[in-house]
C-alpha cells in the first residue's frame, strides 16, 4: 500500500487469532519485503492490519498514530529503515545513501517527542554508514532492525519481572487485591509484545496476585481504549474511567498504586509521556501514592536534562479533540464531530512530569531511583550501547 | 410534558433569539403555570426548551441534566416547589402539604452534590410550613421561587463585579492579554443569568480587558461545550482543550489565573466542583498560579467541614463515559458508542477540591479567603437569611 493508502485507511480486515498473540508488528511470512502492523486507529472497535511496503508508508502509519507508543514507534522506525534500504537497493551507493538518510529525517520527523524514535533510527544509520555495498545495506539493516525488536521484547519482559517485585510487595503488606491507575496506553500495543506499564501488572495477573487497573480513557486519542482492550484480552479486572476521576480515585484511597510509562526521560528524570501524566503525578504525591514510571533503555535520554525547557512538545490536530470515533454496536466504526462551532482548540500531545514527583523508574536493568545521582550511574551503564552513536 | 417526555427528550425545536437572551428558565408568558427552562442535553448542537408543566418533569429534568448547574438547579427545583403547589392546590390543606413535602423530597434526592438544592427546597418548605390555605401554598410559592431567582441573578452580577477586579489587577501587572482556565461550565447555562465563575469574564469582557479563556472539555459530560458556546455567544476569545492539557498549559506559564464555580463550600472552604476541579487546583498550586472560586452563598454549607468525608460524591450511569452526543454537522444529533465492549466503568461527578489549594472564594458579598476564620465571619454574615430555615 501507498502512504495515500494508509492515509485513506485501507486496512486489511483480520481476526485476533490471525495476528501473531499480542505483537504489534512482524515481517510478512508470505512477502519479508513488507511489514505488516496491527492498525491501532481501529481498535477496540476493529482488529485490522496494515501491510507497509515502504518507508513513506511507515512515516504515515506514525504520523496517523496506526503505530504508536514509544517503543513500537520505535521498532517500526527500525523496519522503516529496512524498507528504505531495500527501496534504494538498485541505486548507486551514493544515491542509496542519500536515499536512506533522506528517509531517515522523514521518520526522526514524523513526531518529536519520543526519544525511541531517533533512538532506533540513528543506531541503523551508524550500522550502515560505512559499508560498501546496497547489498550491505538492507543486510545490515534486517539485523539491526531484528535486534532492535528482539531487545524490545527482552526488555519489556524484564520490566515485567522487576515491577512485579513491587506489586507483589505492596499485595503482602495490603493482604488484598492491589488496585493500580495507569494512563494511556503503554501495553503490548505500545511496544512490540508485553509493554512497559503494563508488563509488571501482566506479570503479577500470571503469578495469581489479584490486580485490579484503573484505565483513564487518555483523551483526546482515547488510548485508554487500547489499554482497556488488552486487558479485557488478557482477562485482567479493570475499571474505566474519564480522565477528570483520576483525582477523585485518588483522594478516596482507591490506588495503591500509580504506573505509566514514558516517551522521553531526561537525565535528571523529568519523564514526558501522553498529556495529563503530570496530574496524576501531583494527585499521586498529593495522597502519599508511590508513582512510578516504567521504561526501556532506549527511552532515556542522557542528552537534555531540563525536560520542560528541552523536550519538545508535540502540538497535534484540533480534529484529535473535536471528532470522536464511534461505532454503531455493530461493528462499523466512523468519525463524528463531537466539538460543533468554529471553536480554536489546543491539542499538546504531552506534558512533563518533574522528577521529584516520580518514586522510582522500572527499567529492564531493575529499579532505578529518580534523582541525578542514581540516573547518572545508570546513565554509565548503558553508555557502551550509547557509545556506539 | 411528562417526566416520561422529558425522559425521550422531546423538547420544543427554538432559535436563539426566541430565547430570553442569556437566560435559563422563564415563566411561560402564555400559560403561568408552566416553566420553560433551556433544554442543556441538545446544546451546542441545538438549542431547544423544555416546557415544565409538573413536579415530576423538574425531577427527572434534573436528573437528566436537562437542567444543570449549582444555581441554575436550585432556582429550578424552587420553581418545582411552585408548579408541586399548583398540583395540590384542589386538595385539603393535610393532603396537598403531604404532596408537597413528598414532592421536595423527590426534588431534593435528584442530585445529591450541590447543596443549592436542598437549600432553594427547604427556604420553600419554611416559607410554607404554616400557611393555612392551598390558595397560600400556591401564591407563596411563586413569591419564594421568583425571590430566588431575582437573588441569584443579582448574586451573579455582584460575583462579576468583585471578580472584575482581580482580573483587572493581573491586567494591570500584566500589561497585556489576561488568560484565565475554567473548568465545566459555571456561566449563566448553571445558573439563571450571567454565572458565576464565568461572570467576572464577562464583566472583563464588557469593561474592555482583553481576556482569553481557556476551557476544558470536562469529561464525561463535556459540559465544556457550553462553556464554549456561551463565549462564543458573548465574543469572548477562547481556547477549547482536552481535560488532559490543563497540567502543560499551567506549566508552560500559559495561564495567568484560574477561576472555577462551586457545588458545595464546606465551612473550612473544601470545594465540591465538577469532577477533575481538583486536579485543576493541584496544577495551579504546583505552578504558583491563583485558583479561585466562585460561588454565591447559597452554594456555602455551614453544615458541613471536611469535604472528602462529609459531602457525598454523586456516582452516575457508565453510559455518560460510554456513549457520546455527536452532530452529522448539518444539525442531526444522536447518542453514539465511544467506548465498545463491556468494560466496567466508575463515574464519579464530583472531587473535592481542599481549602488549602483555594486561593480566595469570589462571592456577591466580596472576597473571602479560603480559611476557616474568614469563613466563620462570612458565614455569620450569612447566618440571618440561613436563621429563617
Amino acid at each position: 500500500v501507498s502512504a495515500a493508502e494508509v492515509n485513506r485507511g485501507e486496512s486489511v480486515p483480520t481476526s485476533f487469532q490471525a495476528v501473531p498473540f499480542s505483537r504489534t508488528l512482524w515481517i510478512d511470512p508470505d512477502d519479508p519485503t513488507r511489514l505488516r502492523v496491527i492498525d491501532q486507529r481501529q481498535l477496540p472497535h476493529a482488529l485490522s492490519e496494515l501491510v507497509l511496503g515502504t518507508v513513506e508508508d511507515v512515516v504515515e502509519a506514525i504520523k496517523e498514530m496506526a503505530v504508536r507508543g514509544a517503543g513500537c514507534i520505535g521498532v517500526t522506525a527500525a523496519w522503516g529503515m529496512y524498507l528504505a534500504a531495500l527501496q534504494a537497493h538498485t541505486l548507486t551507493l551514493e544515491e542509496a545513501w542519500t536515499f536512506i538518510t533522506d528517509s531517515a529525517n522523514s521518520l526522526v520527523g514524523s513526531r518529536p517527542t519520543a526519544v525511541n524514535l531517533s533512538w532506533a533510527v540513528t543506531r541503523q544509520l551508524n550500522a550502515l554508514r560505512d559499508l560498501q555495498s546496497t547489498d550491505e545495506f538492507v543486510a545490515a539493516a534486517k539485523e539491526v532492525a531484528t535486534e532492535i525488536t528482539q531487545e524490545d521484547i527482552v526488555g519489556c519482559r524484564k520490566i515485567g519481572r522487576h515491577g512485579l517485585e513491587i506489586i507483589r510487595e505492596v499485595h503482602e503488606r495490603k493482604g488484598s487485591e492491589v488496585n493500580i491507575l495507569t494512563h494511556c496506553n503503554a501495553g503490548w500495543l505500545a511496544f512490540v509484545e508485553y509493554g512497559s506499564a503494563l508488563a509488571p501488572i501482566y506479570a503479577a495477573h500470571e503469578a495469581g496476585i489479584p490486580v485490579r487497573v484503573y484505565v483513564g480513557e487518555s483523551r483526546p486519542r482515547s488510548q485508554g481504549l487500547l489499554t482497556a482492550w488488552e486487558l479485557q484480552q488478557a482477562g485482567v479486572p479493570h475499571v474505566y474511567t474519564a480522565d477528570n476521576a483520576s483525582g477523585n480515585l485518588l483522594q478516596e484511597g482507591k490506588v495503591d498504586l500509580v504506573i505509566v510509562g514514558a516517551d522521553r526521560v531526561t537525565s535528571r528524570g523529568d519523564v514526558a509521556n501522553k498529556v495529563g501524566t503530570y496530574l496524576r503525578a501531583l494527585a499521586a504525591r498529593a495522597n502519599d501514592v508511590p508513582f512510578y514510571v516504567a521504561m526501556p533503555i532506549s527511552t532515556f535520554d542522557p542528552d537534555t536534562f531540563d525536560g520542560l525547557v528541552e523536550i519538545p512538545i508535540e502540538e497535534r490536530e484540533g480534529e484529535e479533540v473535536t471528532h470522536v470515533v464511534v461505532s454503531d454496536g455493530e461493528g462499523a466504526i466512523r468519525k463524528a464531530l463531537y466539538v460543533p462551532g468554529r471553536t480554536e482548540v489546543s491539542n499538546p500531545a504531552f506534558d512533563v512530569t518533574p522528577a521529584e514527583l516520580v518514586s522510582a523508574f522500572i527499567t529492564e536493568r531493575g529499579i532505578v531511583s529518580a534523582n541525578e545521582l542514581s540516573l547518572k550511574a545508570f546513565a554509565g551503564h548503558i553508555s557502551p550501547e550509547r557509545s556506539s552513536e
